[in-house]
């Protein structure tokens, strides 16, 4: 029997508005051989994403809450070191869903291998070709369905899935329109990215009379990372049978305790024949391989450019953490154990 | 020169809320020739729906508002009596976009030709194979796209639109569950329409619970005629991919001068894949002939029941018109001119 000494993150109530520090603990522990269908993985970096606010709620996702006591989920990438499953075997470089945790006890049926021959880094595989790049892929082209000449627009467009929906849409021919949080942020989008325009939505009094200056004929794909004020500014400049991507509304993940409506501008969904659609990326999980070797073609070609924004240190965790919800990550935040 | 005296309900000013007897006038006016692409139509019936109360509101929907001082618009059927129109003779049998008035004056584009071949009488033109039976074929069969064996939910289940969608609901293999506002109605759903089930909202206190019982397993498509509370309570019932068709939200629509936000379950949308989606019925206006003898032949089959509550005289529209919002029509609700 091997064992392996483990520090992990434990949730120990769940949070009220923002994680705070006293919701977690981080707790040495041991994980013995894995049961059948599972590995343990040795995580190398761990992801820090919007979604986990949901996953450590009651009730509130699409999966059910991590249990207290236990270690907080989140998307891994490493190496398997012990193996109770036919899938992988020991020395494989994996993705998937792991733990806040030096060493996760995985599920097989949640893991991808990792395509080592693309000859990207392992960080990558949480960041363009993980489920980051997955997401503004299949949201943007599969729940979108942007032609060649719409006006795609995007809210969070500095973010890490932001940042490469504009780019897939630009390279599919459209009008992109971000908005994000600075001006540094919006000449990135423009000036390195392709962007044809940029709002700061900080600089701004009336969202709805700066989109509709940015998007002269009206918007046809919304890819929603927010909701709130800029869904409804958006909703009044959609066009006719507009698409609008339900991705994540961070502004709603913090107000779980006290809940937030949905667009006050909704009849407009009506009055424009057009549709709000959520999309969860693990639906796509067994289809990644067919568009991992795309994603990492327009990386290798410079077509697609990204930032990461790599954290040191399992113990910083819940700190870091805190930079998607203030705006501070530079890149899709991970941390690197 | 011919001329038409007519009488004609002319919209003095925007109601707040509720329709009120003094927002309109019944007045004595003229029609004289009609201008090239346009015809005079000596209405017969006149359709009373709650879109009306949309177009006679400032900005809020679709079309432009009905302009002040101007007959307020209504689906009428009738006779041409005069014409400066390529496409419709004096004599022709029309329905389309007239106005709540003896004689309206049409656009040709507005109008279609009534199949007098197919052996129903013209007030079935406003109801079954009018807007009314279009809205409920189009909404659930192009927007809804229910599949055999699925569970179709319907509010507002024993109004015009709503019995007709679960009754084609029901042709297409689906389970079919209607909610209605009294035990009379809920029993016609399923003792004469052939409803599954069907849940009495006002004899109901916890709608999720009386949605999940009704529903065992789950719904997939939701033909939402009212909005809401019931649309709440749904999201919470919903499947995986569902569809919401956003055909009209009857609890907002007077509820326009003191807006009314999105439901509130909104994220269930995200966690189940789901959408909604608007869609407006004069999209598929040029399409109606090929649906007209679909519906036909099952009315005259007798798979398709429907009911209609017709109400004689052009002066009594604006009380008739209430009928509407307090639920005490008996089926698509028009006016015998």
């Amino acid at each position: 029997m091997t064992e392996f000494s483990t520090r992990e993150w434990i949730l120990l109530k769940r949070p009220s508005g923002l994680l705070a520090q006293d919701d977690v603990e981080l707790r040495q522990s041991t994980i013995t051989d894995p049961e059948p269908g599972h590995v343990v993985v040795k995580n190398q970096f761990i992801s820090l994403d919007p979604a986990i606010r949901d996953w450590i709620s009651e009730n509130k996702s699409y999966l059910p809450p991590v249990p207290l006591g236990t270690p907080i989920w989140a998307s891994v990438v490493g190496e398997v070191v012990s193996s109770n499953s036919s899938l992988f075997s020991v020395g494989d470089k994996v993705s998937g869903l792991g733990t806040w945790a030096e060493y996760s006890l995985c599920q097989e049926y949640f893991l991808l291998g990792v395509d080592e021959s693309l000859g990207l880094p392992l960080n990558n595989f949480l960041s363009v070709v993980g489920p980051v790049g997955m997401t503004a892929y299949y949201g943007l082209l599969d729940v979108g369905k942007p032609k060649s000449g719409e006006t795609v627009l995007v809210s969070a467009a500095a973010g890490a899935v932001g940042s490469l929906v504009g780019q897939i849409a630009r390279i599919k021919g459209c009008r992109v329109v971000g908005l994000a949080g600075s001006e540094e942020k919006c000449r990135w989008l423009t000036e390195d990215l392709g962007f044809d325009a940029s709002i700061n939505y900080k600089q701004c009094d009336d969202y709805e009379a700066a989109i509709a200056e940015a998007c002269p004929d009206g918007v046809d794909v919304y890819f929603d990372n927010v909701g709130g004020e800029i869904l409804d500014a958006t909703l009044m400049n959609i066009n006719s049978h507009a698409r609008i991507v339900f991705c994540g509304w961070i502004s709603y993940q913090n107000a779980l305790e006290d809940p937030l409506p949905g667009p006050w501008n909704m009849w407009q969904i009506l009055a424009k024949s057009a549709r709000i659609e959520g999309f969860l990326i693990h639906e796509y999980f067994t289809d990644f391989h067919k568009t991992v070797p795309i994603m990492a073609e327009w990386v290798k070609s410079g077509e697609i450019q990204f930032r990461e924004d790599i954290v040191d240190g399992l113990e910083n965790i819940p700190q870091a953490y805190l930079k998607l919800f203030d705006g501070s990550n530079k890149g899709k935040l991970m941390v690197r154990v």
